[in-house]
């Protein structure tokens, strides 16, 4: 991991899309130079005052000491500023860990004049060297005096094994205005998450007080980063933060019945699912894209375990990277997840061909449509249960060379 | 996977030991021709009357018909026949599938003038392709009327993608006779054994009655077969089961009480561990055994589960297949375990030398006996969670570029 994008770029990338300004919230970046590149790895982002802001932040019990502080802060449900330092995650590094999160917060602080709380930050890379304090700061100073950039330079400055930067925008029509939310994201390997994703930051101009924010944001992440895995590794630092500027001027969402509270959260939801598929097809080694979809199962909970079990298989990775439509490894996937199963019931189809069913494969099923729809870059596999209204999807790539070469060669 | 013993041999294989015949177990192998090689892939093993049999077979869901059989037999805790069938596990084959199981009891029972429900049957293999009934019992037939076998040629027959037959001994003085234990077993990948692994089998001419056999099974198992990994990928058709023939004419053995009861299953323990090491150090594409052992947890389950987690996680695995001290990544597997943990209190440990203790790295540590224990084929990692007494050890191998080939090519 000498730099940033230093890998050749996913074949599943997609293009950064033109992400326009949020009102109310104002991007730089500097170069505080974490590791020997010359590359910006500081992001500096300063909000409005009267932002609220929302956050789901990883279930590790071994968080970092970033994670710790923003879990606090978000009960404040304010925000005037966002850091993001990548290679370094300053996780694991004890008193002097959060000695330099608390360092940052008040340079910031002191810089707009707010409290240390109303500052969040997250870190990104290597576990168990502590940030440098001096080094931050010295980013910091530089960040808050540099010219804002756009969303564009904060998705590559976040950015360390990702091999493309990684945006997304949406709108939504809330209390007679349009509203804008923009979202950037990174994340490759240790990619599993629990309650959020490596680290995600989502800007809207929108109104919304910080509960209603919260719970919207809550619901999308159950669906969206939560549903996808590269490696099964749960990181110590995964970070979403949604920030509300209030800009748009609209009334201040506040609950679910407040005009136009649908909209926003759909559009909510539409962003995040967009960038949580940027991290999947962004995972270390992809070749392709896979959708697993859990039907019939005794409950959601009990479907998204079993799409889960199957889609961190790594023999079920391997065939769909070998284009072997070898389902004989989903029903050992299915079989090992500890969920309620009846093999005797259980259906599988690739793409739109069903292969088994009633507990043995379908005799003389059509294998060309199969091969056909192995070959292409986004995969879908679906398992029907048939014991109940239980239903999941979730999304991972398949485990190639790349991932080995990538991760045997990362030295810390 | 052409023909068994097709890769090359793991540089983890150890030499097949010499092992010498147990009275009234009678092996015999032949050629039923399951795929197109020209191999013995049939196993018969005939057993004297009075023979005790007890068994631990997989949690999956979705288990074999083979693994349902074997389940109902070892109710009656007799047994006259061990049937292996190599290239095909029979595993999600619907009726024909457990037809083909009744049909090959049905045929042993026959020759041997015995119970079908005497004979045990284990077959592994691709999945989802029924056994073809008329090799099996053309096989059956075969073997029969063959002249007996050795253990090795039992060990290569039942074979798939190991690269090398695994066996192993242990003698243990019962009512002051010495008894013989011999075990043979394969599996290379899709090994997680939740209550056993791929398939094993053992044989003693101990008398000992079968509860007894089953409860010390039992215990070696949990420490053994229970704590090995290779891919987390639990298969369909984990079985392992231990026959006592009897003929070394000591009082049975009853219950723990029993004279040379210790001695009997301390040395059940040490095969089943024996056995189980085999079976990692032919881990798909393993270039370095690795034994993780957890202590401070809160509960010896709890440990066991922290050393699953660190054991199955692909970051940790491909970081010692580089030799990269990135024990950040150990951290990270211990926080996402879901089990009771203080980042504060956790340590961690290569070889000998501690590398971070109290929640950060231990300043100044000498990363020389490091480096060098990382180059070695025997890595031990060390985790102290400092919460209480619970205790476990697992092991597994490395992440290397050869799973992949293995797996990726696998044609179903």
């Amino acid at each position: 991991m000498a730099s940033a994008m230093s890998h050749a770029v996913s074949p599943l990338a997609l293009p950064f899309p033109d992400l326009p300004p949020v009102a109310g919230a104002t991007p730089r970046v500097a170069r505080a130079r974490y590791k020997t590149w010359d590359r910006c790895d500081l992001s500096f982002v300063t909000l409005d005052a009267g932002t609220s802001v929302a956050g789901v932040l990883t279930q590790s019990q071994c968080p970092s000491p970033e994670v710790e502080w923003c879990r606090k802060a978000l009960v404040l449900g304010q925000a005037r500023a966002l850091v993001v330092n990548a290679g370094n995650s300053n996780a694991f590094t004890g008193n002097r860990g959060r000695a330099a999160v608390e360092a940052i917060a008040a340079r910031a602080a002191a810089h707009l004049g707010c409290q240390p709380s109303d500052v969040f930050v997250a870190s990104t890379g290597v576990i168990g060297v502590p940030l440098p304090i001096d080094k931050a700061e010295a980013g910091l100073d530089a960040a808050f005096t540099a010219s804002p950039s756009d969303w564009r330079q904060i998705a590559e400055a976040i950015g360390t094994t990702d091999t493309y930067p990684k945006g997304a925008v949406t709108t939504a029509v809330v209390d007679g205005r349009t509203v804008t939310l923009v979202g950037v994201i990174k994340g490759s390997g240790m990619i599993a998450p629990d309650m959020a994703t490596m680290l995600g930051f989502i800007f809207t101009d929108a109104a919304v007080e910080a509960p209603f924010l919260q719970a919207a944001l809550n619901a999308a992440n159950a669906r969206t980063f939560s549903c996808i895995t590269v490696d099964g590794d749960t990181s110590t630092s995964d970070t979403v933060l949604a920030f509300a500027t209030g800009a748009a001027g609209n009334v201040a969402l506040s609950d679910e019945n407040s005009l136009g509270a649908d909209a926003f959260r759909a559009a909510l939801a539409d962003l995040c699912h967009q960038l949580a598929l940027l991290v999947v097809r962004d995972g270390e080694g992809a070749s392709k894209l896979i959708e697993i979809t859990v039907e019939g199962a005794e409950s959601d909970r009990s479907a998204h375990r079993i799409a889960m079990s199957i889609a961190n298989s790594p023999l079920v990775k391997t065939a769909i990277a070998g284009e072997d439509a070898n389902w004989g490894r989903v029903v050992m996937a299915v079989g090992k997840a500890g969920e309620p199963a009846e093999r005797d019931k259980l259906a599988i189809r690739f793409g739109a061909t069903q292969v088994a069913s009633g507990g043995l494969a379908v005799e003389g099923y059509d294998e060309a449509p199969v091969a056909a729809h192995l070959k292409g870059q986004e995969i879908e596999i679906g398992v029907d249960l048939g014991l109940g209204d239980g239903r999941a999807t979730v999304w991972t790539c398949d485990l190639t060379h790349g991932y080995i070469s990538i991760n045997a060669d990362y030295r810390s």
